[in-house]
């Protein structure tokens, strides 16, 4: 009976959170620790379905960077890595797609859709969502792009028609040449475009530490100063580099909230959105 | 921690209840117990408020029995219930309409509007909801009335239109005569014409007993050949009687199913919808 | 056969005013002397319902001065006026919403209906409409409020769909606590909130002398600048004060006219807006 | 005084009429004595204005009879008529459309939009409104059609927009050749396609007698086997029976009720329309 | 076989210009020696359709002159010319409405509608699409008119429908009197006042030459200033004279390019559309 | 000067086929020697697009057979066929979806998307678009599915919204296990559900032949009885039987008609659509 009532309770204080963001759209990049077990994958699925039913606009945007490695091993492809970009030839390239649109996008899709028709797979190409072009970098790179324009269209139209876009970070150019590109860039562009209320980074860390090495230090949110700031001097930490750049240009551009959750952690979104505990690090202007 | 988790937990299982409640009509016939304490009427403003916001219609039928009969004495009038029914002259009439219509449907609106602007309080005469004729009785009762035809027109473009309809079971016939109509007979006259899913009376008994004089004979369901057993058996205790044959005449009319809820209970329309722990009685064809 | 003649020539030279309002919304003050006999509201409702077949937008606002008087009266209550404003506290309220929204707007709607399923009744509570706050007095009124804010919504829904909106001067702040507020001034916020055409005051004067003790001095029309003046001059009198400063706020914030109307003339209105034969007096900006 | 009384009565007579038409299509056909004069025509265009202002869906259709002829006569052809219809060879069937479609079409246009740009004129061509085919007789007569059917989504498609349309009695196959249709039977064609309410013929007399040498014997209504005994007696003389045949197909087609008024009474369609003095003959089924 | 693999290559080099075309609207102004054959007619006539089916949206205009003095002659009215301008007396103004309006018009009307049921033919007295004026000019010339504003609401209406406006160059004043216009101007006005993409007359010469003694001079293209230089320097000939000064009014309002075709070479509409090989003159801001 | 001609003519000829396919839907099943080479993709991918420019609603159906037999012994894995049926175990479906939908689907969505952003890949996965079934056979083929049902929400929703849907023959069942389907099976299902007016197989053979020994007996059209018969007297050959099965199935259920087609022809698609030569077999009921 006491659990009945803390059941009510939950529920009710839900309620404030739905009621603000009805209507708005929510970009949540998913990718890393998060996406290692088929458990956390599920429970992810569910929160996204959650919000797409109490009216919220979730848009995905994965990458899938071990799954291609390995990938790329089974079919004797050399994996190379170049200030943390892959090196990527024509091979490599069509592998990329290959993991990230023909398997894991499709996984993402389908656990989504086991709470209802909800989900469609997207990659760039489709209704040329990401024109892409070369990314200039010091040393070839092949294949690795940079989002030239998102062609909003495709996706806005899913919207309309109540479904969530799930969309694997690869695009192409006017003369159909595919490109990989950073997903976390990706989802930014992605929010910014879409004139989203919120960027979410699932990702396995807590969140940005005033100090790395300290993990009592964790930062529940900080402004656009502060944060260029962190960068500056050096005190965000590889893989978590691009996250931050990432949410700093989205909120220059105008999404309100830039968020990096640890989305090992069972509802880490759910518990993000529609509860007082917020979890990990917020970002604002 | 564990609480967090626990949280977590219930929002996911109320799940699968949005999916399967989007987009249908609920209507909730308020009133008894389940009135008296602002409180409760809180809780239940709150339950339906989270209801609309994650898709769901609610629409909201209420009478106002025990207001009325205090405020009849303040006026010095005369109250006269025959087999149940109010005896209604001119001036009770007028008394019905002030304390139904002009105090006890905007507490219910401003309660729920305390969650965005939502409801929006409608008596029988607005868009002519309700065309009601005098109900033929053993004795006169004067302006005691009985629903001839519901024009859905106005309740239906309140729903599309985004908004609760909360409704006072007062109506007229076509020359402007006001009349009394019993609230339960209103709320199954609603949701049978608006097509609704469900009709829920929150009211304050438990439910449907089998035998009433043993408490621990609660039917959490029963189908409409038993109801009408027990009906005819006299196994149905007084005030409980017309909330049953409401809820048999809208089952058999389309409504799929008919709850009796206490809704003296916090929470009992949030729980019965969104959880496992059904509670109280559902009648269904 | 004369008469015949007479009558097409008086509907054809309705067409070019049916032409001019077509699709305008007009904002009509219904109050004081043209109230008080059922016939007058019959022939007001008819003038109404007739606005609106021809593809006019009409609104009523109402108050309910006398009634709310002798009402309290009967409940024992004491009638106070401080500067022609009531004194209200809390039961005094309850009254006046009573009065206002229980009976008085409910008979408007039931009398325009018995021309259609037209007209909806509105408190400013539904759909919040009338978000209100308490008015600085020199001396404390209790809950005599003014409008914070028009929530147009539920009024423009009602009109695209279909409805004339009828609409009682109470509305209520966020937390639910309802304000008695001037008709005249609500009737004004209306207007101009809902970019109405026109403001019309029905009431039991001819309209605007320049010398109200002469009542050969009758304006038909006079422009803001001089309207000021008249009222800077101290040569409006007390109950038309506040109808002139309405319509002074209504033409400067947009409405393109304001007129005060006898409405205790049979269909003044009527010949107001489809005849050549102006009535009353017209502000202009 | 007495006649604005006067005035704002028959105004709020009209009430009840303008309710009982709104939306719905009225079909006018519109030829012979009615056309004769200016004024007439003036008279006309303006009533049919005034039911498009007050949101009826006025249609005309009309013919040419005595123009075409003496445009014959002045381009030399000659004019030649067999049981009633006009033998119309190549030459003449380009001078009917001239008449028809160039100039007394235009002119009832032009006459309509001096009440605002209400009016567009079609023939049969427009939008392929009018698919004829040759009309079998004893004696060939050259390039007299009838309606092989009417293609309704130009007239539609205006009437949603707002238009009236104005419609010449000419039709063409689908090689492109034009024939010269009777307008009466067009207007029923025209009717019973558009599912119109009412099809009123505007002529010069002023109904059905049951005696048509006894100008006091006309039929205010009558019932369709009341109608056709009429004309199996041969008690409908020349020129009304085409009317008379024309409504029947109308009425047992659908179309509620067929009317045959004086046209050349001043505002006959606006009496008949808007007031309790029926003008002319009622046929129903 | 090798016919097949060239008329695959001849569709496939059409794509790229219905795409660059799709939703565009396109004026084509219709006259002179390219109205003079049937088989001509009908070239253009299926050209148009084609545009239309392919996602265009044509609009025609068209004027008469050679036919209209022929049946000016044949009433034995008399034909005169002053400055290029017809003189128009009130006869003469009901001829050429009678031509244009009767005849030509709905020649091009069934024509297109052999196609399908696409057109619908507009004089500027439909839905008023031309308000005109009586044009000034040295001599009084009676009923030549002046466009003074495009109603466009019948002719967008018409394009949303699906339809293609054909239009005759005549336009009325708010009295109803008629105006015959220069259909070149007529066409830039509606070309401007419908946003249209191009303007396209279809003529009986080649283009424009820089020197028009000179035929080997034809200028494929040419642009504002240089347009203006040729008719400052009385380098373009009498006919050319309306239709360049029509084109420079209309890219300089705003359509992006105006083409000088000859009309007279079967399909060169089609052509110019369609194919890379360009045909006439295009004048560009 | 004669080619242009024939340019004119050949474009003229495309209009009664571009009027009557206009707002229709046509099923291509793409697959075989018809997407061996880049050239022959690109001169389909051009031929669909036109088909969407000129108003017709393309779906593109696909496999990709040979691919993945190539791509599953790059990976080790054993290719395995059973009548004509792919043996399926857990990581060969991985590898049919990779190729499929990571691969072939992409590169078809780019070939188009180089004549515009127009289409849209999809997996039976994306909104659920093929819920498929494990398939029964007399050895068990592992995930060898058929089609259970279409949803066509997500398919009628993008060609609504302008787009062209590009679908890979793979589905899933409501746990989310994936499905290798026959293409041929799927196109005739999509089809189906669309309501489609055609079913084209673009496959390496010229069509069905009375007796496929003789290559002079191709057969441009046959009934369903005759299709039938041919089947049932084994005159089909093996690849050819699917599509002749699949063929029967759709028109059975509605499809107007089936064709089958040599894509390897370039433009066969456009040919059959646009021209008078019809390519190919035709079968109809």
């Amino acid at each position: 009976m006491e659990q009945v009532d803390f059941r009510a309770k939950i529920l009710t204080e839900a309620l404030p959170y739905i009621k603000a963001y009805h209507g708005k759209t929510i970009v949540i990049k998913y990718g890393g620790g998060a996406m290692l077990s088929q458990k956390l994958q599920q429970s992810i699925a569910s929160d996204i379905a959650l919000m797409k039913y109490v009216g919220i606009s979730p848009v995905v945007v994965h990458g899938g960077g071990e799954e291609i490695s390995s990938f790329m091993k089974q079919l004797g492809l050399e994996v190379e890595f170049i200030d943390g970009l892959r090196k990527t030839d024509a091979q490599t390239m069509e592998a990329v797609k290959m993991v990230l649109v023909g398997k894991i996008n499709k996984q993402l899709v389908n656990m989504i859709n086991s709470h209802g028709n909800l989900a469609v797979g997207l990659s760039g190409d489709d209704g040329h969502l990401i024109l892409a072009r070369k990314k200039e970098t010091p040393v070839d790179l092949g294949f690795v792009g940079e989002v030239e324009k998102i062609n909003t269209k495709i996706a806005n139209d899913l919207i309309d028609n109540g479904f969530i876009p799930v969309i694997a970070s690869v695009g192409s150019d006017n003369q159909g040449q595919s490109y990989n590109i950073n997903a976390d860039t990706v989802a930014a562009a992605i929010a910014t475009s879409l004139k989203a209320n919120k960027l979410i980074f699932l990702t396995d860390v807590k969140g940005i530490y005033s100090d790395y090495h300290d993990k009592s230090s964790l930062l529940s949110k900080l402004n656009l100063k502060k944060c260029q700031q962190l960068l500056t001097n050096g005190q965000i930490e590889g893989g978590m580099i691009p996250k931050v750049e990432a949410s700093i240009v989205a909120v220059k551009a105008g999404v309100e909230k830039a968020h990096i959750l640890d989305g090992t952690t069972a509802h880490a979104l759910l518990l993000e959105i529609f509860t007082n505990e917020g979890v990990g690090t917020m970002i604002y202007s």
